[in-house]
């Protein structure tokens, strides 16, 4: 019996990286913050302080920005991919990776020329993201979003919970349901072209959307569920979906003390505590990887 | 000679409040965060500890629901000046007033029968402001913007600076210039209705945006003051406007130690430290109201 | 095959709360962010909407505080055990339960008649936590802690790591260390008394202080393993510990374009990107649990 | 009649700069955030685009570094007045400054061994603040602190304010009082040696906290006036002092619809919207530097 290393993992995190596509006039931005993490035979520089086999985080770095000069981004799952195969394939003591990219978004600036080649304005907290591993030649992806902020102000009901100890909270049939969706989904298969990615994560965002928007709510946890069961429906090559919505109340502010009423129009947006839910989505004729999702930030 | 008091004012920061106009099923959302602060005959609370003549900050906060529900919002700069004659006209202790919001943006969610009537989405960190001030009878807003991120990938030069001590900068005749926006100016005259507050407020955005977009940048101090002429100079209503514009650096990576070039095409965007330009564009034939300054931050 | 609802778990999350003791006029303050996880029978509201079996999070937050009105808080693990037991073994739908519970630390104010009886100052951002979760009969408990921020201005190196492709950190036999410690550790037995609970937590944090603070680093991962097994050395009741330790860059500012050297005097601390270390030291004969630690942020 | 350039700075913010005293083997830190502001001659580069005034912002940083190497940090108020000399005094077109430090705090590691000699761990969020102000010969140098976090569990009232519209708050004789103090305090001579402005600093630190522990409370406006008289009392050598000090709401949670009293032993800490009371305490026969107090958020 002993003291022994367990799981471990390292390697440099945020890298803040601006690629500019210049082949045209009409330049093309990626904005992107990149995680890169190393798992293999680390061992030596725990127990000894041995860096003999270190990839230093510092030259992670640098392989980030050589990779996307040498190569472009790309779709943010692509790169991810890259880093993945260029740890994993190229060093022996690297047996794997996690690669974790956020991308930002900016729109063309509109002129009365029209939206400017090179000037840019940005859109929004809203982020893509990608959780790529790699455990030897295993490779899944997990695209996702996060940063959805999404609000509907009729439409939402919530009632027949049952009276247990210490509640109080009353019915309602009709409230403002907001929340901030974080989603990550897996792909059945990564061997898809950059274009490919593109589109699927325009697709699974617009259907996140137009779900939230037309289905007439009974719970944030139905809402969910038949958000991410429209994902799947939508998208065969999609396995499962994960979502963390937390439910950020809106209260009615109680204006009667004064003679006046308030027909849900006046909210206050509380900021804490707020509900939170999260949940997957699955197929269930599809073998789970449960592996892909270590230390996924909550529950996505 | 004695210890006394000074400049004093005090409130209620911050009051988050969601306004939904249902008088059609086309929901009208609007999104604001209001800090109201009163000024006037206050001192026996500090003095003796009486609050015999203090208008709670409560009952501040719940004014602000109170006459959302009344008269509605409108234009933040409307709301803003009803909150403050509300408090000045009405109370004989307050002799002035300093009202500030910040409204947050939400779009219609977009579905198969076009932009829904209720369900919404965030749209990005820019916040619409204003600081309404008024003093006995005078009254004076501001209105602005901030966290409007912009960003030219080609276009920006910067040479010609002096050699002073501990200079290491290298001239440049292309760079990335990136930054915050945060911008406040002065009507010469509030006393319009709420559209015409929508307009100028979109005109003032739009003018900035397109101003930044077209213009070869040799410094961010000519962009600032370039920015703020193309808006006096296109609406005679605004009689100054101030901004403040950090320099949000992105250096190009030096990938040469590995034989690469990196023709402006892969960047390091910095957190800190950032350049920081601060400026007023003014007409000179308009009297300034240093005092509807007062308290603001930074610059602007 | 079709789709169906997979892993979930729903509740209140940030409830804000802050418990002082009367007992005495010297009173004793708790304050806590408590986050309330249900797992369980709840697939219907997901399926349905039906909230029959669905115990409401205002009911989850409004517990919080009865447990500790009618209890106590007293050690935050103690309490976490309270609330997770309350919910399993009170409700016939309710399987398991995560409690997170993260302590804001308060010291009294110093006087010239000695600390006070009721006033406090808030003692900066270190946080103590704690992660319960109970799975029908079998509970399992992480203490940890967070915001731990130390550094080191010499005592530190860091060389002999290969010359991968786009390596170009330079070796250094002297360099300021400074990492952020995020600790979670796993008690063989949760069975303890609050003052064991609050014991062990003071032993564990001086035992990680003292060895960064003695240990002569040769990499970040060696002093993370070195202070993990300090940790498990002393105290048998803990059976793994698992830390997460971001590497903040401080880098040697160059003075010589100017002609001053810069003797490991003046350094610019670097915001991002930041190297990240995370490992879990372990106990070789003690069975691992690793569904305590699901959804867990990053490693810690 | 036209437009021109008003009111404008410009310079390096948020230089995070960390300085090792390494003559003696018990190694000094000191950790400043630095911002660097000049004032003068410098429309050309807003007017025309021409940098031949400019000191760049780069040179301001390497020069906050350089500053650092040749004379040590000392007091911040010593070393903010050194750095705007240096720009003032030292270039023709630069006829102010603004410098603004704020100071971090770290603790050394306790150790079996004692104290150790060069591991340090952050001791919280507050910090101490300074803004240099120089315009030609006059210089103004204010104190200050931020991130001061109180709290009163007992001996605070609140009542005997009027009936006002809108008013539903309830008077109160046993409250919880929570602020955060921001102040800043002016020197009526800044010809301090750097071992008496820290003595100052640690003075009014421990009055302010003293004050604000033992004065029993009837507003939060009477205790921030009773502190900063308090301090005046104490200190000939300051001429006034402007705080800051938001009013944390901790609400008692009504817990009768379960049968449980809450005899001021469970709050709940909101977040917004917060009180928030700005005064300035000032001596009368001392005259006023309004321009001093340009551009600092909020009320300081």
């Amino acid at each position: 019996m002993g003291i022994v290393l367990g799981d471990n993992r390292y390697g440099k995190a945020e890298v803040r990286m601006v690629h500019v596509d210049r082949s045209t006039p009409r330049h093309v931005l990626t904005d992107v913050t990149v995680t890169s993490q190393l798992l293999g035979h680390f061992d030596e520089t725990f127990l000894t302080g041995s860096n003999a086999s270190v990839i230093a985080t510092d030259t992670q770095k640098n392989t980030v920005y050589a990779l996307a000069r040498t190569g472009g981004i790309g779709a943010v799952e692509e790169f991810g991919l890259r880093l993945a195969r260029w740890f994993v394939d190229g060093f022996d003591q690297v047996t794997g990776a996690r690669m974790e990219i956020r991308q930002h978004f900016w729109d063309r600036i509109p002129t009365a020329q029209g939206p400017h080649d090179h000037s840019f304005v940005r859109s929004g907290g809203e982020v893509r993201t990608v959780l790529v591993r790699k455990d030897g030649d295993r490779e899944v992806v997990l695209s996702g979003l996060a940063g959805l902020v999404v609000l509907k102000s009729t439409g939402s009901e919530f009632w027949g919970f049952p009276d247990a100890p210490y509640t109080s909270l009353v019915e309602t049939r009709d409230r403002i349901m907001a929340t901030e969706v974080t989603a990550r989904w897996r792909y059945t298969d990564p061997g898809h072209d950059p274009a490919t990615f593109d589109r699927l994560h325009a697709d699974v965002r617009a259907t996140l959307l137009e779900r939230f928007a037309t289905l007439h709510s009974l719970s944030l946890q139905q809402t969910l569920f038949a958000m991410g069961t429209a994902v799947l429906e939508r998208r065969p090559e999609i396995a499962e979906i994960r979502m963390s919505m937390p439910n950020r109340h809106h209260f009615l502010v109680d204006l009667s003390p004064w003679g006046l009423d308030n027909p849900n129009e006046v909210f206050h947006a509380a900021d804490r505590p707020y509900g939170l839910i999260e949940a997957a989505v699955v197929r269930d004729d599809v073998e789970p990887v449960p592996w892909a999702w270590d230390g996924v930030s909550g529950f996505v």
